[in-house]
């Protein structure tokens, strides 16, 4: 932690912050500038937010860690990439894994369809959601627990391991029963009961970034995950809200080499939330893969005009059979197998 | 809901899109203009989040819905503020009421030491945080339930009401059992297992807006306390992220009056997490109650500098007493009682 | 400056970005930490933005500066409160200006009949556009030279002093001549050519704040104009730009605190932008005040749903005098004068 | 336009709206719903913004506005992609178009230098900054007309079409002088009086997305230039402002393919500026590109960590004759030439 002091305060001053950074198990080492003088305290700083209140003392202007706070899921720990396993697939190898699927299984009709359609234009993955987190309490809730058996009905027939959501602590077990891979929602990447549960099942974990979380704390989230002592976490951007009205978010690109650099963990995109509209989805998901995603999750419906949930932003199964022909292309530009 | 049409579109198209509209039982309205031909779906679209799937159309430019989408918080149901009575006070009368405590309970000589300022400066009800919600699962996580016996006895103690938060659908229980007032946390406005949980108590819930909620999708998140049964909804200001990075977020009051147009429920500010900093929170404290809010919740730490959470924005004791004072008369100023 | 360096560090790198620290004039001082090597560059930073460059250099991570780097502006500086005289008004000091009137100055009678209303108020200034910065070239450009005489006309008949825009640095001089005070739009606020030519008069300058700018880049703008010779600066906030879609920008009222405590220039509020809907603009002029502002900014028009522009946020006579005397009132109750 | 009209508006209100709205030249058609009464109002509404002022009558909810408001910028009058000619290039045809080249032009030897790299790595146009907007009025701002020398000496060592940045009108002769296109940089995207006055010369100007404008707002201020006269514009996406600190700006990709829905103009992209770091920058070229951009603009510098401006964000020659050839091959995988 860096702690900047305030102009014109005394020697006193000075020794009595010292005192209280030594209080707290670090080592304070002070360096007094022209205008003003900085203390560095001296040990890790990671989650050690308490060093922070130090701010509210009146000699003090700011207190600036020098650490990223997340241990686990840094690259500093874990230098080369991981590759989390789902079914026979690898996420955050050399492949570039789509997963694709409706936003809400509706029926059993509907999910079939969707999932031979998308296995036979190149998917690896089955989406589908049974729990539906909802903006309004009116809108259609999902088929829960019929929807997560209707999942596993297409996962028999087709082979496709599944990816679904889990919105609370109390569903965890049920859907790690039925799914391959637990999704964690943007409007739960801070629901941190969830988190620590879903970091007791062994089950991979998608952890979506929320809608205004920022990349350090989307990370601070997958820690807690990885520390519960689950490994197998895999990060996807989503978009993030801005003030552009024309997209539905912001689908933030840039995120995904930062976190390549940051830390180990594989990295999916997901171009139709992060654009709302089905005719910007193929562009962004060439976009995602050429910046350097490991795969791509994206809503696949027969019939969107009449989907019960997200159907502007869902692509028919010919366009996504014809995206998957585009981004296999700028995968192997980009030396990925597709 | 307003459907437009892509320029060009065929009598035989639109007719197509109209046959859509009456297929989900709404009376479509064609208007042709010059440059566009507009449809308006004529019937009560709230909450029918399925018509804007027609977006998906390659005839369809456009869906934009005509009404809020809420129902049950809105004014037009009931025009007269909404009074919820927490123990001897009612939150939305002409009354401020103030909350105060600290971001955490910490230990029984804080909590009690903090409670009996507070009372003696005036504040109405005890808030303290049992169960922490943390970016870090490395930072101190509160005392659980037993913060919650602590909030208890202060109420004992005091006379004072106590908030607390509750963070997951298991734990509504054990803190509606100890608390007067459950807060939803900023994380959870969008936590819907959890909202539908406090919908089926009959205790006050105190909703925080999220970092990133839109009002409308705010008052969606209230609809689903009130469609549960439970019509005692507190409304929460307490900043948005913005890019501004001088304050820990912006403080939104924009939305108190907005929210006075839109909804019959109470609406309180938090200046503490909405500015972050302790020399900030009296400014906007007396913003918030000119600009028409009902009440302040606000952290007061009795040593700030060594909180185990939030230091940087909590008051010490005494300055909390002078920010009563001066809050009290811009109450007064703008008709109200303090 | 801190210059924090990457993990695994070798001593000869240190001893690299030492001497290119000592060879840009500064002195470096090594911390040594468990994790990491930090590097304060002990000097006055302040406009140096060249050090940053450092951040280029493959052995550093990143480079953070220790002081605010506007200095004229600074309340280090300059510890008392500026009063910027306007006429007979002083802005800045006990009592709070109101300056009101319409977006556009549409005709010699709307003007005239704005400025006796406003006037009999209790504004002290009036404000109207002449030259208009319009989003659409094909909206109303404004009056021009036209309406600078019709303000100078208004001026002579209420004695009101008037604020009007200035859009580009050749047209400082005509605008100067006519008017009380220049006024630099939000999306010239980074208009750098201009700041300076307004920097070159002796007129006041009031400054509004842009749609994204932060705080500090705000006040480095009012440093072109104070370091160019004018130290007549009026800062006012109008709201930035977020999500939130139910108002036209978000009132950052956080900002005037934050003003107060870094610099001692006069800081005003515009409401009327700040929301951008009439309705909620009494709500929020009471709040600026009681946040510690020293004036307002309120459009005014006579017909507002006849307005050339910005009719939704305009305030029709009646409603701007209930205003007044409400303002007059918070204004009282945290000791200032209206 | 459609106007929504309060609940509980009477039959003699909506005919004032109706009145009102035909004496603004438009024909009124009203729609009465169940719950609202809706009246669009038919006729050409773009850039007629006045209607809006309808929304500040008591009997009006809202006013929306059906079509985009720009004209000769949309797909609509012009729907072939528009080729924007340098010289021997071609902007927005099939070949990626890179300009590159330092933030600042600092010396010959540095201009020069950087000039026969970037040409020998295959960029097409040299770029450069002679006038430079900063921040701070302490920091260097640029060789002005000696700098645009230097730029066109360098033109004529090289044979690449130079571009840089115009600040102000008064500038735009000296500029268009030397430069073969003109760049209006994102602080000045709203600065109408210099796009009015580059709209009145013939040479090709590259308008940089402002950090907070809407792309909506983009292509009315592209309109101010088109309707002068001048139809040589190239769009160029350089980051907006968020929340997200990890990077400078978040580079908003959704902008490439929503652009080419709307528009016929070329669209470049600057991941320099959109990332802020140059280990984020050759990802964010690629992405770029497989979105569907026309070109890029890249900034390079001989020794960035010397550099007086943008250091941390400048690539050396060699990374950046790597990127390019990295882009060439996702150029070609998006049936594009490089």
């Amino acid at each position: 932690m860096i702690i900047v002091l305030k102009s014109g305060v005394s020697e006193r001053e000075v020794a009595d912050v010292e005192r209280r950074i030594t209080a707290m198990g670090y080592r304070p080492h002070t360096i007094r500038g022209e205008l003003r003088t900085v203390i560095g305290a001296i040990g890790d700083d990671r989650g050690k937010e308490r060093l922070r209140s130090l701010e509210s003392l009146e000699t003090v202007e700011s207190v600036t860690p020098i650490l990223q706070p997340f241990k686990l899921a840094s690259r500093e720990v874990r230098s080369a990439n991981s590759v989390v396993q789902v079914g026979n697939v690898g996420i955050g190898g050399r492949k570039i894994v789509v997963m694709a699927g409706p936003c809400s299984v509706e029926s059993r009709e509907q999910v079939l369809e969707v999932a031979t359609r998308v296995k036979a234009a190149g998917a690896a993955v089955l989406r589908g959601g049974a729990f539906k987190p909802r903006t309004s309490p009116y809108a259609f809730q999902g088929l829960e627990e019929e929807g997560l058996k209707l999942l596993a009905e297409a996962r028999r027939e087709t082979g496709l391991p599944i990816i679904t959501e889990v919105m609370e602590p109390d569903k965890v077990d049920v859907v790690a029963e039925h799914a391959d891979v637990l999704q964690i929602g943007a409007r739960n990447v801070q629901n941190f009961s969830l988190l620590r549960k879903v970091g007791a099942v062994g089950k991979p974990v998608l952890l979506k970034r929320g809608m205004s979380t920022s990349i350090q704390e989307w990370l601070l989230s997958a820690e807690y995950v990885l520390s519960g002592g689950n490994p197998n976490v895999i990060l996807c951007e989503r978009g993030i809200r801005t003030f552009e009205t024309s997209t539905r978010f912001t689908l933030d690109l840039n995120a995904v080499p930062v976190l390549k650099k940051l830390t180990h963990l594989p990295v999916v995109v997901d171009p139709s939330h992060g654009t709302g509209h089905w005719e910007y989805v193929e562009s962004m998901a060439m976009a995602a893969v050429a910046a350097g995603a490991d795969g791509l999750l994206i809503e696949v419906h027969p019939r969107p005009e009449e989907a019960m949930s997200d159907g502007p932003q869902s692509l028919k199964p010919d366009r996504f059979a014809a995206l998957m022909t585009r981004v296999a292309r700028v995968a192997r530009a980009v030396d990925r197998d597709a």
